[in-house]
């Protein structure tokens, strides 16, 4: 009988495949890369907890499959090709079957999108998924949350709120006027949007040539847009004029499910805030737009123009007072006027 | 009140500096650095978990030290110069003075290396920090845990057993009949040993110029050196011949406190197997090692021979019959006789 960790490196190794001779993955005290000329490295983290970000009932493969996603999504939204990833995996116990399952869910999505494990640290503890995924950009060309400008197009790749339905339907939340109005596709498709994400790595190379920012919507749309404003008004730091997203609700790109979620409900803020959602939001000027869209229909992404970054000097979204535009706000319009649904700012990374 | 989470950042963000103006650190979806030229990247990973890793009563500023000493000596035995490192942050519950004390940690073990923060995941739940550090080793000159020969010298830097032994003080079972010979300066380097350990940095350039092998001792001297001799050994995979490692017991170098431990209770066991030490293990042929000892004086760094690579058709370990030497062994020798002391494996890593 294997010992877990015997275990662990018998299903892990194999992962490792896709390094050239020159580089060492798995089994050393660390991982040795070739680095691609005239790139810079991008590197990103992201820590999945039992019960906290997943349901404690998700499948391993699927907690896998999500655990080396979300790292992908954060590298397409800085424009970078992927590289290569390292797990730190703390389990409480293990059997073969959680350990196989979640194994190939990492195998599974290395696969789908290229991209090989080096090497991590398997420990003892409270079920906690920690990836650190490397990717590269061309020199000068990554893509960040600070370049937004007055004028741009705001839009956001596929649907909106899958991800935060999905988890109503794993926690068996969703109301049932509500429930009994969607197909077992339907069903499916959100609980895939919550447990096996598709980060838009497709649309990398798009976004260095036509985003002027972009972020990656895990914390919901109203929250990561946030980011994006104060991130793109700090080098300005003028107190007079700042950015202001302004966001129409009827542009919001729903699902068939989601339609019927807000026909329903008319709850968009579980739309806007649930997060979960591993699309990408962003800004475009409006002279690149049509051509930054038909580019991702080129790869099977649908970018929905969602609303403008607007001055804060211009703005004048009925019912908003200049003096009430506060620093990085959001403001939803629904057919021209200013709407409010009582927002959070979802979970905060630093 | 500020937040958790802007406490964090108000906190982490001042630790990304050293970037230089064209990189990009904490705050936006992933960090952008520089790639020196000729030069391959090394990554590495650990993960400390609260009551595994250290006991739940260390102080927050020793747990930040340590989860990024812990790596820097992984990133120190791939002979690797260190680049930047990636912090993910699982806390249960915080408060101003914890995250206070581990900020600071952080900051000290930062400047002390020149290894700047670049990003991270902050979540709640159980107390696990994972870092993942990178590092720079020109190209193809990363040494590996591969590359021993038979002949080589088996060497370690400074003292073995201290961390295993600190272990002991702060769990207060290190027996009375040692403990009160030590001088309060012996428990306070056992402890310092525990929680502050100094990665050999400044070995790595020696390292890739003289070691045919390294590893770094986190999991006891004799688990490592054997997973030097598993290593060596794979490209080889002759059942006939295979390298053995002879350990002459009466070479270990041990400190003071130390001493007094073996001198009281003959417990090799703990030293050997008891792990937390963060010194490197080498291997290097014996034409060199005179030379890579005064360099590693040089840079302040004891080097000790302590064994030889033997191979299994010429090996006769008073008391081993040839058919006894198994894969990947370690043998103890005291005074030219084969000892043993029940060994472990201690944890085992992927």
């Amino acid at each position: 009988m294997a010992s877990e960790f015997e275990l662990i490196n018998f299903l892990f190794e194999p992962l490792s495949k896709g390094l050239s001779a020159s580089e060492i993955g798995i089994g050393d005290d660390g991982a040795v890369l070739n680095v691609p000329e005239d790139h810079q490295l991008v590197v990103v983290t992201d820590t999945l907890v039992s019960g906290v970000h997943f349901p404690e009932s998700t499948s391993s493969y699927d907690v896998a499959w999500k655990a080396v996603a979300v790292n992908l999504s954060d590298l397409a939204a800085m424009g970078a090709a992927p590289g290569f990833y390292s797990l730190a995996l703390t389990i409480p116990d293990s059997n073969q079957s959680w350990l196989t399952g979640f194994a190939k869910g990492l195998a599974d999505i290395g696969n789908f999108y290229g991209i090989p494990l080096i090497g991590g640290d398997t420990t003892n503890g409270p079920l906690t998924i920690t990836v650190t995924a490397q990717g590269w950009v061309p020199k000068g060309k990554a893509v960040t949350r600070s370049g937004a400008q007055v004028g741009d197009v705001i839009c956001v790749t596929n649907c909106i709120g899958d991800g935060a339905l999905g988890l109503m339907v794993a926690l068996n939340t969703l109301p049932e006027m509500v429930h009994k109005e969607l197909s077992s596709a339907d069903i499916q498709h959100l609980l895939d949007a919550l447990n096996l994400p598709k980060p838009q790595l497709a649309l990398s190379e798009g976004l260095r040539e036509y985003a002027t920012s972009a972020i990656d919507i895990s914390d919901g749309l109203l929250a990561d847009l946030s980011h994006v404003l104060e991130e793109s008004n700090k080098p300005v730091s003028s107190v007079e004029e700042r950015l202001v997203a302004e966001v129409y609700l009827e542009n919001i790109p729903l699902s068939q499910a989601a339609t019927i979620y807000i026909d329903k409900t008319q709850d968009w803020l579980a739309i806007l805030t649930g997060g979960d959602d591993y699309q990408l939001c962003l800004t475009i000027s409006e002279a690149n737009f049509e051509q930054a869209k038909s580019m991702a229909d080129k790869v099977g992404v649908k970018l929905t123009d969602i609303g403008r970054m607007a001055s804060s000097l211009e703005f004048n979204g009925e019912g908003t007072a200049l003096e009430q535009v506060t620093n990085d706000q959001v403001v939803l319009l629904k057919d021209g006027k200013e709407v409010n649904i009582e927002g959070t700012k979802g979970y905060m990374h630093f």
